[in-house]
């Protein structure tokens, strides 16, 4: 009888669970939740307005996605209960709320509803940007040996500058919670009825280490007197690695799901770092990149390396083993999306309708009769600010070499070149730094839909890039977590490269550079790389100077 | 019994004829023609492609214009030819043709009708790039003093570079022109009989001047052998004066227009140079901005002085008794219409319509509700290249600031603003140059339909703008031109500055700097004159090498 695990990935705009055949990793059946209230970045339910570079969700939309995708999945694959052997989840991070001592949201309280504070903070949440800076600065100072770990820069969308903003903004929500925790962690709290929190998460988010544990509470005291023991009073010290078995399904949660109580659960993964097994990587020198709204860059490394300007690196945060080298760029796809949204005609519209295509797909289809260079164009990747390897949230975005001959399709390509400078940028600093990339594992849905896309990272990156075999590949990772966390014994496995060997999947398709293409992107990347500097290392902080003056105008 | 004048202005897109009372500059009656060819910058009407950066007209058109215009015109306002006392003309430039001993056109004779060197090369021909820098070079390496006259650099629009490149890239076109003449002198030549080439034309255009004529042989030999005797093979040193007669409209073209054979025609005027007196500017320290798709500035000065990045300076060459210096900027509606074509979403163009306004308008309704600063956006309003005060057309567009909420029309707003602020540049530059600047008069379609633009330009420039009277100032000009040579004795007048009190106008609009803004634009000017320098002067030639990228790749 075949057995079945299932992963739930929690994305920024929806929730999705996956049920994979164990055996094989054939993905049998999914179901997929858009969350009720999506990202809130504009106001609150109650209507209350929320402040520039504000981004929350609501902890209602997860536990909508479990009563729904699981049972309608369990539906469509008409696979019985009893032949599910475990479930993993996965989900953005640092995305962190402040609950209660039993695990309930403040936002769940009539008398906080109206506070926005009280809602989860998104990763995409920049608001504690000065929090950050301030973090930064102060830590810098102190010559705390852990910023070395977060290639020297803390980023606003991680878990300590968002808790500060809470204190600083609103004490009375600081003071009324009890624990702030990862989404991630509180969901699984929900399924099981145990916290516990994720090394995963931790490390990579909440500069937690594996042997030195939190930065002192010197120097959080540092940062705010009230701070000082906020590991030991809002936080905590237990810590579980990826693939403990968080518990069994509690039986509520296993009656709202239609799943059996007891059922394995395994700790908490991000949506990111759970896919490396989804694509059969189990060893260093291939860099898996999840290309999406952003881009996660995830690498194993065999000896500790300090990077600077990398988002972070943890000590079995990947796979057991390895060091988990992570970078990233905190804007890609939505970089087109701004564009389709914001600069292309209706003409372009009517076309691609008449064509039968996609606006994305139609833009491309003229884009890829560009030569590289033809457009005369390059851009800055810092629409929504530079991650890697900068780590600077208040950079913007940046065009030139328009003339008015310079079209929109134009434009949409020196965009998706810009997302790939970025990407090659983090990989020449990631080979600086000692940590070599022979070849690059794409995953996400643009890799999937866009060759075009595709073709040019290999191009600019001069490296061959293989894609993910599944759609679904950060549900399929966290279904072998399932797996795992059932053990060999109940018809899963017993180390999670088993189960990548057995359930990862790649696809045919490899993209080769093309010849002809690199030497020109060589030339143009020299350029970008300038600009890159000139921009973003205080050469010229134009960008910061408007953005406090736009500040000032508002 | 009234008397009239007409003034006939050629645009870039169409000519237009205006009738005008000559005792109170009442615009009695207009007629325009678009013109039947329009700008020719991807094929001939052969359908012979043109290169990149090619803009050609047909003279064919301009004849068109005088045919249809005046008749039309005359009977709209239902006046008799008796009463028209004289007529003036004024054009683009440098635009300029090669034409046979009796003045036809080359591209009129069946044998070069497929010959793109052939036709008139518009004033936004830019072809003749790599032609005018090598000319600057060798002016500069020879010390010519006249290069000081225009700033220090030929523009790429001018007459020699344009003339060489025919040379260079077709010969027999060069062999079988007799002239190469200003499309403004060959229209008079073609109404009188007479060929009378204007000095504002040359001086401005052709690197003449009043009492040393000429750049010398041994500089034009210099440049190629063959072009030693340039001027006396193919041009003619005689030059007249802006409101001298040219001669009497033929029998001919009096047939043709429907006027009096002998009616006086006055030496051609650009479309620009002319508009000082229709704003009754006859002094110093006003500057008078014509704002189009490019803008034109001029500005009257008693003393000669070298200012470096200004367009030229011509002793006599605008109002008599003064240097007229004349800067400028190669794109400025331009900017905004590009904008509305390439990068307005379908639902702006709806919204706008059911506002009931133009697009233009709906869009500067929405920029009118930011503030100055607000949208985060800077741009170097280099679409066109830059004319003023870097004099480079290889420089291209640059917008920075974006993010994930950037709007168009805080794009549009940039776009206006970026082409303030290159106003601001050309008059710092006159003012550090030794010429004041007290207060602009604006002339040209955006003065009169966009007081949201007129309000940033006062607020960028700091400056109190006063606002044309007239919305075809330059046709009014000409038709001034043409009382002037009919002479106070027809009923015209003896001097331009009688006539400018005279049929002069202006609104009563007047804008004021806004004291708040004032502030906040300094600030976002400083930026813009960091990254004019950055781009402009050499600093980071990143759009020159994008551009040649950009060649090598078609």
């Amino acid at each position: 009888m075949a057995k079945y695990a299932i992963g739930i990935d929690f994305g920024t705009l929806s929730g999705r669970a996956l049920l994979v055949d164990v055996s094989s990793g054939s993905e049998v059946a999914a179901s997929t939740l858009n969350y009720p209230h999506g990202v809130m970045d504009k106001a609150l339910p109650c209507g209350k307005e929320l402040g520039g570079d504000w981004a929350l969700q609501h902890p209602k939309d997860y536990l909508d996605v479990l009563a729904y995708t699981i049972p309608d999945m369990l539906k469509k694959g008409a696979v019985d209960k009893d032949d599910i052997i475990g479930v993993g989840i996965d989900i953005t991070a640092c995305t962190v709320l402040p609950v209660k001592q039993d695990g309930t949201p403040l936002c769940f309280l009539e008398e906080y509803k109206s506070e926005p504070h009280a809602y989860i903070k998104l990763w995409k949440h920049h608001a504690a940007q000065p929090y950050a800076n301030r973090l930064n600065d102060i830590a810098y100072e102190r010559g705390e040996g852990w910023l070395e770990r977060y290639g020297g820069k803390i980023s606003s969308e991680w878990l300590f500058p968002k808790l500060w903003q809470i204190l600083d903004e609103s004490p009375e929500i600081y003071d009324a919670m009890d624990k702030f925790i990862e989404a991630g962690d509180w969901i699984v709290w929900q399924m099981t009825g145990n916290e516990r929190r994720s090394a995963c998460i931790a490390g990579y988010k909440a500069m937690w280490h594996k042997r030195d544990g939190y930065p002192s509470d010197a120097f959080f005291a540092a940062l705010d007197p009230r701070l000082e023991h906020v590991v030991d009073i809002k936080l905590s010290r237990d810590i579980y690695a990826q693939g403990f078995k968080a518990g069994g399904l509690t039986r509520r949660m296993a009656e709202l799901v239609g799943l059996n109580p007891g059922t394995p659960v395994a700790v908490a993964n991000t949506d990111a770092h759970v896919c490396m097994p989804s694509v059969k990587i189990t060893e260093s020198r291939k860099m898996l990149a999840i290309i999406g709204t952003s881009t996660c860059d995830m690498l194993l490394g065999e000896e500790e390396r300090m990077i600077p300007g990398i988002c972070g690196y943890v000590e079995d945060g990947i796979l057991p083993g390895y060091f988990g080298y992570e970078a990233g760029q905190s804007c890609v796809g939505d970089h087109f999306a701004w564009l389709v949204e914001n600069c292309v005609p209706g003409a372009y519209f009517d076309a691609a309708k008449k064509a039968g295509v996609g606006i994305h797909a139609y833009l491309q289809r003229l884009a890829s009769e560009l030569q590289p260079g033809e457009s005369g164009l390059l851009a800055l990747d810092w629409w929504n600010g530079n991650r890697s390897v900068l780590v600077d949230a208040d950079l913007t975005g940046m065009i030139l070499g328009m003339t008015l001959a310079t079209r929109p399709e134009e434009m949409y390509r020196a965009l998706v070149e810009a997302t790939a400078f970025g990407m090659r940028k983090i990989v020449s600093n990631f080979e600086q730094g000692g940590i070599s990339v022979d070849s690059v594992y794409a995953a996400g849905g643009i890799t999937e839909k866009s060759p075009f896309t595709m073709q040019i990272y290999a191009d600019i990156l001069n490296k061959p890039i293989h894609i993910s075999g599944s759609a679904n590949g950060s549900a399929l990772a966290s279904a072998m977590f399932g797996a795992l966390v059932a053990g060999k014994a109940n018809g899963g496995y017993d180390s999670i490269v088993e189960a990548s060997a057995a359930m990862g999947k790649l696809k045919d398709t490899l993209y080769l550079p093309c010849v002809d293409n690199v030497p020109v992107y060589d030339r143009i990347f020299a350029e970008y790389e300038r600009l890159h500097d000139y921009f973003g290392r205080d050469e010229n902080s134009v960008m910061k100077r408007l953005k406090s003056i736009k500040k000032a105008a508002k």
